[in-house]
């Protein structure tokens, strides 16, 4: 007798395969769910191995597309970046992977998820919340918060092994050692309209891509093949604990470099400040689980808000670990080269900046009058 | 029969000279005054040149040591960084140079002070914001809002020239383009306590600096010689208008690379965050020039206050234009390997995780649960 | 010769009436301006002041609607209030009276806009600010900013005792003293969609009203009544000095309480963090002048969607000058009654309760931990 | 064999003592600790019963004057008010309850506190952080968190009565009715020095009072007189659910409205402005349970350093429900009568303020050129 359908989110990796062995042990039909978010993977591979440890059905779902249009362009939108240094890559997808799963236990009538993350990281609670926010009612199995599963597997040497290949040494799979890279830069001409890029051109040799999940692909390729956007760093968790992380994003840095630099251009500068502030919380939430959430949601409509006049293109090099932002043009900039010319006068008056600068000084005046008869007082 | 006194900010490059006769044809006495915050600078030849053109006293003031350690160490401490990429040097130059020459004025009985920024820029407020919070009295000679000075001056050749001299091309004085750069890396070690750097030691050949100028000035070395530093951007000046930008800050670049990561390692997560926030409201504040203010002093103090364990030691890279963190030690860091690890349970039970996951649910479920209803209602 | 046509913002009182002399005498052709926001006023006579001191035309303008659905409700929305305690009544009528002096001028091919504001303080911002970001190429007549007319007009008897009529003793024309007020409270019920109130009804004598400006009559009417909203402060002009308001806003008063609670009531304890920071930049904005600039419009944009379930009714009673919440229900409210009991489980189960906070605790020790070891060490 | 020594938080009510008798049935021993933060408490009978339970000591605590100078004083510094209602008085009396019970278990070599809060309220968490943020060793027995304690007593008669006790018909013990209130005012004088009341007048009387806690109690009792200080609100809990609260805060209201106005006219407008940003953080940390943390350590200091020129008296009135401020004094002031005087010119020249609006207008006339190309465009 069953005890129940949980859908697994499922990698074909050895932790993976012990929580499907152990769930049917434990006496429920396992459905297999394994997420194409781009990462290199032999699916079939993955999917045979479901099948002979037992899963009852095997989903592989191809979330490419949605997860760069959905998930990807809303945090470059957001110039996303958590504690100022990480550019949130795996954050994003938790949502968009666990979003899918939630979906496959709706209509397979599972009222069971289950997932690999650990007991003291952020994944296991960027899964469940989406989970919560999209299934209320759903039973989350986290086997390695459960301690008849964890002290049972956690000697074992294969999980070990496990652990090791996802340690510091051999995590940079996309990206080559900035030392190793060739000698030549590339230049690449990014075209956005509303925050998001539409069209990436390699000024060298004229490829271009215009879908989102093309675009995202070509610039992780030649961010990775430069070295660009790996990270060393030490992060806090939500969990209250600080943690080291390395992390690659080689097209992620592109963009967000690209973005800064359109948005700049074409924002006002008090609508860009205010922005910036909802995109450092924007962050937050994401790295802390909060996609699915209602001030995610809020925040999100006001960011893509902003991004109503972030249009243009921005051409950059990538050379060596870094990109650097060679020119911008755009049909609505706000740079007005008149108005800044030294040589134009034009509508400027500069005597008005006297004013300007008097009419501030009102305050500062105030209180230097204030300390000094503070002084004369003592 | 003279006006008054004026102390001129003088650069000795054309346009303060040209400032300093007509100064002398309106009637005024002129003293020149001349900072040394480190820039290159040919400073007999200019002490020679302000007093042929009659200058009546001049001074040439060292301020290289306070500029390090009183406006460059607390926007370290900030992570001082504008509109998400301005380090902020011309920033924090203008009140170091401008309190100077207010001393001078006071000690000299001058009731004028006068200087050559141009009436679009931001360097005439950050300059006259310093003098009004300091000597409130003072009378601002600023020749390029007058319209008798720059309707005379404005077509000169020699003027053009200057501009020129100024202009994008030849701007980077201290960096090397990034394609020229060695081959090999440099390896620092910096050593912060309280949130400034104490120490950096070259790791390839054991040199080693521990004042704050020798400490800054070698970082601008190294940095120059990797070209570090570089940016091309658009920026919002406090007039409101958009303007261009080149900048180069090699030495600010490491500091700031090094600073947020040791200040990550050891200050708490909260802390930081609310920290964050302040040094955003710093930045603009010194970019606006309000460095004298009672909210930026407000603001400096708080950010101290932050500082107190950020001690430790972070070791970097510096190759090819860009700043590789390579690792840090601390004997306050709040990074604990053990609470972290995946094999050590300690006092950590991963079960208390489920409750926390479950209880940040509650709010996304009742939210869910509201807009089933809401759409069931329809 | 006309130097060209001004629109004067007149309010038929003797300063704008010396303003309109003064300008015909300096040769303009004057057009006079009146908006009817609803303050007491007779129209008539101002419009007959006007014509027979040579006003080339009269235009007296019912802005009374536009005003509360297009000023006042953003601002309720946005629970708007200055330095924690002005509701910005005036600062809210600025930019509606400019902006239909603008389209007035605009229609009449005139050049010139004029006011009677004085220079010290933030109407003259608001009321140019407006002007110039709707008609950039307008020329504003400032008499109070000028010269030959203040020196002319300042010491007038007249004029001062138009100053005196403006004196905190006489301010308050629409509330009675608290002191003074009726025995017996008034009970509203106020009815808001999408955080604007739709319905108000008085359940003593069921009196209701549903337009927008008949609801916000009716709440100044039945505040001014019971002495709700006077306050006496000293407040930060943006002009930075200080100044003591002494305000009246019986109506806003009332609405700001009772959309605080029929918004608290409805909307996600995380979304309305950020509106309400939202919400402080707002009125920063609106009392500094900025209603019409971008960030304003985003800002407004940003509120209005976080509004989206701010629905149902508020129950208060107005008495001796306070307004106290007695209820609150609404189809959105994200109460949930059985949720919240001691006596009923449900969903919620209390040791979840524990495991949340020990995470929350993880880092409270680990800094705990932090100390202990920092002071072993000394 | 006893399981260990338990300090359980007593109130002499009816839930704590089925809690004492359970934990003694459970295997502890039981200490028992009533804290006297000024609630009214017969503290001897409640001595008697905890003995007759079987209590092996009872610690029965003045902690008043620490109460209101450690915890309250810097909650008025920060105008401490979360979700811009609530004046925090519970939220701010459970850190200085727990402290005192964590000292009484360290020294009495008790691993063990208990307490009487409920799984779903915001105390448990506060009483909870407090412990393990100052003896993270400490073992937390929650009686109402644990199924055997909770499903025992809940249905129990005696157990509803306490509910009842505390639900919100009687809830207010220290306010009349402002309907039933006297008729006069009364009108107090409140000296500040650095952000902190020091002393209370009457004036009408002349009674004064300048110790910490004999200002807040007399206060208390005027404000208790005159009705004032009574909210019906729905909160947001920190576990996620809205709450209905009813709360009176009379000295609370009274001190909030008072320091409010002299910071305003003592502060400088920006220091202000990030000092109510931090206001309210503070007030969520509280709420929240985290005053014993880092960051709410960091953010006192803060506020703190903001008070420093926060001194001189405030005159006010209290009167049915109401406090009206009437006025102000200080030697610290920054309100400058000579300065915002519209007969005075003194230093003040009107001419800059039309500067200082022209070049705020840069940015919205930039704007308003961007918007007519893009529309002439389309």
């Amino acid at each position: 007798m069953s005890k129940g359908t949980v859908v697994l989110a499922y990698s074909g990796g050895l932790d993976t395969s012990c929580i499907l062995v152990w769930l049917k042990e434990e006496g429920y039909d396992v459905i297999t769910y394994l997420a194409n978010i781009g990462q290199e993977e032999d699916f079939d591979a993955a999917k045979k191995k479901a099948e002979s440890l037992g899963a009852k059905k095997v989903f592989i779902e191809d979330l490419r597309a949605e997860f760069v249009e959905e998930f990807i362009w809303p945090s470059v939108q957001a110039n996303a970046i958590y504690e100022d240094r990480y550019l949130l890559g795996t954050s994003v997808a938790r949502p968009c992977i666990a979003r899918r799963q939630v979906q496959i236990a709706r209509q397979q009538g599972a009222q069971f998820v289950s997932h690999g993350a650990t007991g003291k990281g952020n994944d296991q609670v960027r899964f469940e919340l989406t989970c919560y926010a999209m299934y209320p009612e759903v039973k989350i199995i986290a086997p390695w918060r459960i301690p008849e599963f964890y002290n049972r597997f956690r000697g074992r040497k294969d999980l070990m092994e496990y652990a090791e290949n996802h340690a510091p040494v051999n995590l940079y799979l996309m990206t080559k050692n900035p030392e190793d890279t060739c000698e030549s830069p590339d230049v690449l001409e990014i075209h956005f309209t509303k925050g998001v890029p539409v069209k990436v051109i390699n000024v060298k040799d004229g490829q271009s891509k215009d879908t989102p999940l093309g675009i995202f692909s070509y610039l992780n390729e030649i961010g990775g093949r430069h070295g660009v956007g790996r990270i060393d760093i030490v992060e806090n968790r939500f969990i209250g604990m600080k943690s080291r992380g390395i992390y690659e994003t080689p097209g992620g840095t592109i963009l967000y470099h690209a973005h800064l630099d359109i948005e700049t251009f074409t924002m006002d500068r008090e609508v860009r400040r205010i922005k910036q502030g909802l995109g450092i919380k924007f962050s937050e939430m994401v790295y802390n689980g909060f996609w699915y959430s209602p001030e995610c949601d809020f925040v999100r409509h006001c960011i893509d808000k902003s991004q109503e006049n972030v249009e243009g293109k921005v051409q950059l090099s990538v050379f060596k670990g870094q990109v650097y932002i060679l020119g911008r043009e755009s049909p609505r900039s706000l740079y007005n080269e008149e108005l800044v010319s030294m040589d134009v006068q034009g509508d400027y008056d500069p005597c008005d900046a006297s004013g300007f600068i008097k009419i501030n000084a009102v305050r500062l005046r105030e209180h230097h009058r204030l300390q000094g008869e503070a002084s004369s007082n003592r």
